[in-house]
C-alpha cells in the first residue's frame, strides 16, 4: 500500500539522542524506526517494524527450507521446568521473575530449552518421530546489567530459537550441521559479515558450541583468529600447555627479601637488582601472580578463589567467569582479607593457597603452570618472595583454569599459527546440547529395539533484533541509513519538490504505477516542506532508490538517485517507472 | 510448502483433555493446534500457528485499509506512565507486576493506552499531524482470577489494540466510526456472528463504549436486546425510572411487628397475614431490600456500602462492580456486622443507612426508588419493619446505583420494547476515551490558532486469540474442527490410503501439482497408518477439502470430500487437481 509521508507516523530528528553511543542506535532513533520505552526496551515505529518483519521473513524462510517447523511458546512461564534444570537459580539476576495473584512463581523466558523439551515429551514417544527441528520467532527477556547501544543489547528483544531432537549422537551432529548451514545462508541474505567461532557452552552445557560473531569495533565480544583457520571466542580459547619438565637437577626453592615489591613490576626490578639470575634478566613471565577473587554461586553462597597466572598476563575476568559459570566473579575486598589472615596482600603465594593449605582457599592455575616449571612468587610474608618454586614439586594447585588474558601473537591451540584479536557482536549461537535437558526432564523415546533412550538435543539461537541493528550499523554513512534492498522498508522513495501542482500529480501517478507493479513506495507528498528537508529525510531514512520529481518535469525528466553511491541521473519521465523497477529488481547490475 | 503428515509436528488425541470444558478447547488440543503451558497460558503448535497468522492477517489488512499504521510496543513496561493514570493501582491483582534487578517496578501490559499516548506526545505536536490511528498486534497479559476455556480467557494472549488521536470531538467520533466499520468487516471475514452492544467504559473512562459480543451459550457476558434495536451488555443497561410522585396525601410511615421475617419471602407472607393492604396483596416488589457489601478500593481501603433494590430483584454483583469500578465488591461478613452494631441483620433499613445516619454507611438505591415511592422495609430492630416509608420524604439515599438484576421482559431504556437476555463472548471493545489519558500524560498539540489543546483519544481492541477460539467453537461437529476456508491451516488435505506404492506416488504427484498452483496442501503420506485413522485425523484437523487417493485409483478415480457437509464424490484422476482448485477458490458455489 502506497505510504504518504504526509500521513506516515514519523518524526525525524536532526540531533542524536543523548543516550546513544553507536551509529545504529543514533540513526534508528533519528530516522524514526525505534523509540526507547525503558532501559533496553524499545518500541518499533512503522518504518522499523517493516524492516524487522523482513529480517524475520528471511530467518523464517531459511528455517522452513531446512525442514524446521514453526511453533510459538508463551514468554510467561512457570518456575518448575526451569527449577528441574537448575536454571531458575543459575540465571541469577539475569532473568525477570514474578509471582501471579496466587503466589506461584513465573519467569519471562530468556530461552526455551525446557519448554521445547517438555512439548516433545508430550507429543512424541518413538525414534520414528525423530529427527525433529522446531523453532519460534519470539519475544525474549533478559535483565541485562548494562543494556546498551539501543537494540544491540536489549532487555526485551526478538530471538529466533530452534531446538533439534535426535535419537543418537550422529543425528545430533547432522541436525547441528543443518542449522549451521541455514545460519550461514541467513546471514549471507542479510548481507552481514560473520565469523563462526568456537564458544563456551556456559550454562547450557553440551559437547560443542559455536558463535556467529559479526566483526565490528563496537562489539562487546573479543575473538581470535589464526592464519590456519582457528577461530574462537576469547572465553573459549584454550592454552597450549608446554610439556612437563623433569624435577631432576632443578634448584631448590629459596625465600629472599624483596622489600616493597607488591606488584609484578617492582618485583622484577628488585629481583634483577638484588637477586639477578645468571643467564638473563628476570622478566614478568618468570613470576607467578596470584589473584584472589570471590565466587558468587547461584545459591547465593560466596567462595574465595585464588587464580595463579604468569606475571606477564592479567587475569581476564570474562574468561574466568566463563570458565566457572554459572558462578559470578566478584572482587576480593578488604573485609575478605580480614577474614583470611593467612593472605598477605601483595605477597600471596602457593604456600598458603589451596584447599589443603593454611588459607583453605581453592587455588587454580593457568595451564602454563605445568609440573617442573619454576616460579618467583609470593612467600606469604611482607616484602618476601620465594624463588625457584617448582610446580608439582613444591606446590600442587587444586586444578587448572583458563583465566589468563589471551594476547595477539599467542599460538592457536591447534597449532595453526599466531592468533590475532578482534571484536565482534554475537548474532547467533548454536549448541550441541546433548542430553542435559532431556535427562533433567525425562525426555525418552523407544528406539528400534523397543528400548527407552534419552533424546539428544541441540539449541540454536539468532538475535533477530540484534542482527537488524548490525545491518544498520554496517549500512550507513554520515547522512543516514543505507538499507540493503532486501531489508529496506520501501523499495523506492518518491520525492515531489516545489509547489507546482503538476509535480505532485505526476509524482502521485508514478507512485501509483510503481505500486501496481508490486514496488513498495514511500511517497513524500508533503506540500509545504522544502526540497532540502525532503532530501535530508530521504537520506536519513535510507531507502535505496530515490526518485525526485521536481523542476526537471518541465523538460520531461525526473531524477533517479542511488542512496548508497550518491550518484544521480536525469531520466526521461516516460522511462522512470521502468528504470525504477529495474533498480528494484537489481537488473542494473548494481549492489543488491 | 507441502507439509507431510509423516513429519508434521503433531499428535492427535482421541480423548478430551481433562481440564477442557468447551468444544473449542477440547478440539484445539485434541487436533494438535495448541498445548497448555500453564494455567491460561498456551503454546501454539504448527497447525494452530498457521490459523492464528491467518486471523492476524485479516485483522491487519482491515486495519491498514482503514488507514491505521502498525507499530509494536514492548510488553514489559515501566510503572511510571501507569502510575500517572492511576491504572497501576486500579488494575489491582489483575495485572502481572515485577521488579528488575535494580528494584524498579514494571508490569506486563494488559493494554497500552499510556504508551501510545506518550509516543504520540514524543513524535507529534500539531493539529496538522492529526487525525492519527496506530495499532499493534501484540502479546498481552492479564492475571485473570479464573482463566478458563483454553484460549477463550487466557492470561497471555494476542490482542490487536489500536488508538486514535484527534484534535476535537468530531474527529474522535469519525475515528471511532472508522474503527467500528473496520471491526464489522473483520468479523464478517472471520465468519463470526456478533452483536454490537453498549458497554460500560469501566476503568477506561470516556464518553462512549461498545462491545462486540459473539452470541454463544458458553459466553461469560450477559447482554440484552430489544425488538427495537437496543443492545447492551447487562452491566451497561440503564433502568427506566418512573416519574416522581407528589408526597401529598401519602399515608404516614408506621412501624409494625413482623416476627421471623429475615427474608423477602417471609416478609411478604407475614405482611399479607398480619398487615394486609386493602387494594391488593403485598408482593416482593413493594418491599425495599437493603444489601450490605464491602467495597475494596484500589488503594486497599475497605468501605462498607448499602444498596437498596426493590425486593423482587436480586443485586447483580457484576452490575454493582461495574458501576463502582475500579473498586471491587466483597461480601459483608460477620466481623463487619460486629463493627457496625447499628445494622440488624435481616431488618436493615434506611433508618440507619446513609452517611448522615447512625451507621454512617453510604447508601445507594435503585433508580426505581424515586421520590414519592412508598416501601416496606427494615425498621432496624429484630422482627420489625416499617410500612409506607416514602423516598424523599422519610429517607434520602446518598445516590443512585445500577445494581439490580436485569430481567427478560424489562423495558429497554430507549423505549424500544421488552428486553431479551442472551449470553456472549466479548471479542472486541471500542472506547471513545476522550481526554482522560491525554490529560494525565499531558498530550497536547497546537491547534489552527496556535493554541495548545488536549488531544482526544479512542482505544479499540480485538481479542485475536479469543476470536480464533470463537471460530473454532462455531465451526465444529462431533468428529472435529471444520475450518472456514479463509482460516484453515491448509486448503486441502490429501490422504493416501492402503499399501500400493502407486497410490502414494499419485498422491504425492497431485499434492505437488496443487502446491505449484498455490494451493496449500497437507499430505498424509504415513506409510503404516490405517485408512480409518487417517480419515479420523483428517476430520479432527478440519481442513475443508479432503482428497482421498486409494482403491479407486485402479479405476482412475479419486475421492473428493467436503469436510463441512460430509458429502463425497468420485472424481476422475485427470480432473482431480482442477476440481480441488475450484473448491479452494470457491468456484463451485459452496460455502466459503
Amino acid at each position: 500500500m502506497l505510504m504518504r509521508m504526509s500521513t506516515l507516523f514519523l518524526r525525524t530528528l536532526r540531533e542524536d539522542p543523548v543516550e546513544a553511543e553507536v551509529a545504529s542506535h543514533k540513526l534508528l532513533v533519528r530516522a524514526g524506526y525505534i523509540r526507547r520505552a525503558a532501559p533496553g526496551i524499545y518500541t518499533w515505529l512503522p518504518l522499523g517494524l517493516k524492516v524487522l518483519r523482513k529480517v524475520e521473513d528471511v530467518v523464517r524462510e531459511e528455517m522452513d527450507a531446512a525442514g524446521a517447523q514453526e511453533v510459538h511458546f508463551p514468554a510467561l512461564l512457570p518456575r518448575e521446568p526451569y527449577e528441574a534444570t537448575n536454571r531458575w537459580s543459575d540465571y541469577g539476576d539475569g532473568i525477570f521473575k514474578l509471582k501471579d495473584r496466587k503466589g506461584a512463581d513465573y519467569l519471562l523466558a530468556p530461552t526455551h530449552e525446557e519448554m521445547f523439551t517438555l512439548l516433545v515429551k508430550d507429543l512424541y514417544s518413538s525414534y520414528k518421530d525423530l529427527p525433529l527441528s522446531i523453532y519460534q520467532i519470539q519475544t525474549k527477556y533478559r535483565d541485562e546489567a548494562r543494556p546498551r547501544a539501543g537494540i544491540l543489547r536489549g532487555r526485551e528483544f526478538t530471538m529466533k530459537d530452534s531446538y533439534s531432537f535426535d535419537v543418537d549422537d550422529a543425528g545430533l551432529a547432522a541436525s547441528y550441521e543443518l542449522h549451521r548451514e541455514a545460519y550461514i545462508k541467513i546471514f549471507a541474505r542479510l548481507g552481514l559479515e560473520f565469523v563462526v567461532v568456537s564458544a563456551m557452552s556456559g550454562a547450557m552445557g553440551g559437547s560443542r558450541s559455536e558463535e556467529f560473531l559479526h566483526p565490528t569495533a563496537i562489539g562487546e565480544d573479543t575473538f581470535v583468529r589464526s592464519p590456519g583457520g582457528y577461530a574462537a571466542n576469547v572465553e573459549a580459547v584454550t592454552t597450549l600447555a608446554p610439556p612437563a619438565i623433569p624435577f631432576d637437577g632443578l634448584p631448590a626453592a629459596h625465600v629472599e627479601d624483596t622489600p616493597d615489591t607488591p606488584t609484578i613490576d617492582t618485583l622484577v626490578t628488585v629481583s634483577n637488582e638484588k637477586h639477578p639470575r645468571p643467564d638473563r634478566p628476570w622478566t614478568a613471565a618468570d613470576t607467578l601472580k596470584n589473584v584472589v577473587v570471590v565466587l558468587k554461586h547461584p545459591d547465593g553462597t560466596r567462595e574465595p578463589l585464588a587464580v595463579g597466572v604468569p606475571g606477564d598476563r592479567e587475569v581476564d575476568l570474562k574468561r574466568l567467569e566463563a570458565a566457572l559459570s554459572p558462578a559470578e566473579v566478584e572482587p576480593f575486598e578488604a573485609a575478605d582479607f580480614a577474614r583470611n589472615p593467612a593472605l598477605v596482600k601483595g605477597y600471596i603465594g602457593p604456600g598458603v593457597l589451596g584447599s589443603e593449605n593454611a588459607s583453605g582457599i581453592r587455588y587454580l592455575v593457568d595451564p602454563r603452570v605445568v609440573d617442573g616449571t619454576a616460579w618467583v612468587t609470593g612467600a606469604d610474608a611482607p616484602g618476601r618472595h620465594v624463588y625457584d618454586l617448582v610446580a608439582g614439586r613444591d606446590f600442587t594447585p587444586d586444578g587448572v583454569v583458563e583465566a589468563a588474558e589471551v594476547r595477539s601473537g599467542d599460538e592457536a591451540p591447534d597449532g595453526s599459527g599466531p592468533l590475532e584479536l578482534a571484536r565482534g557482536i554475537e548474532i547467533a549461537h548454536i549448541f550441541a546440547l546433548g542430553r542435559r535437558f532431556a535427562d533433567a526432564l525425562d525426555l525418552k523415546v523407544l528406539d528400534e529395539n523397543g528400548k527407552q533412550v534419552v533424546v539428544t538435543m541441540g539449541s540454536y539461537g539468532i538475535g533477530v533484533t540484534r542482527a537488524l541493528a548490525c545491518v544498520a550499523e554496517e549500512n550507513h554513512d554520515d547522512k543516514g541509513l543505507v538499507w540493503p534492498r532486501a531489508l529496506a522498508p520501501y523499495d523506492v522513495h518518491v520525492v515531489a519538490t516545489g509547489k507546482d501542482p503538476a509535480v505532485f500529480e505526476t509524482a502521485a501517478r508514478l507512485a501509483g504505477e510503481l505500486e501496481d507493479l508490486g514496488v513498495e513506495v514511500l511517497y513524500d507528498d508533503r506540500p509545504k516542506v522544502s526540497p532540502g528537508v525532503k532530501f535530508k529525510d530521504a537520506e536519513l531514512i535510507g531507502v535505496p532508490t530515490i526518485l525526485v520529481v521536481g523542476k526537471g518535469l518541465v523538460e520531461g525528466t525526473v531524477e533517479l538517485k542511488d542512496r548508497r553511491s550518491g550518484s544521480s541521473e536525469q531520466v526521461p519521465l516516460t522511462e522512470a517507472v521502468a528504470r525504477v523497477r529495474a533498480e528494484v529488481r537489481g537488473e542494473n547490475g548494481s549492489q543488491a
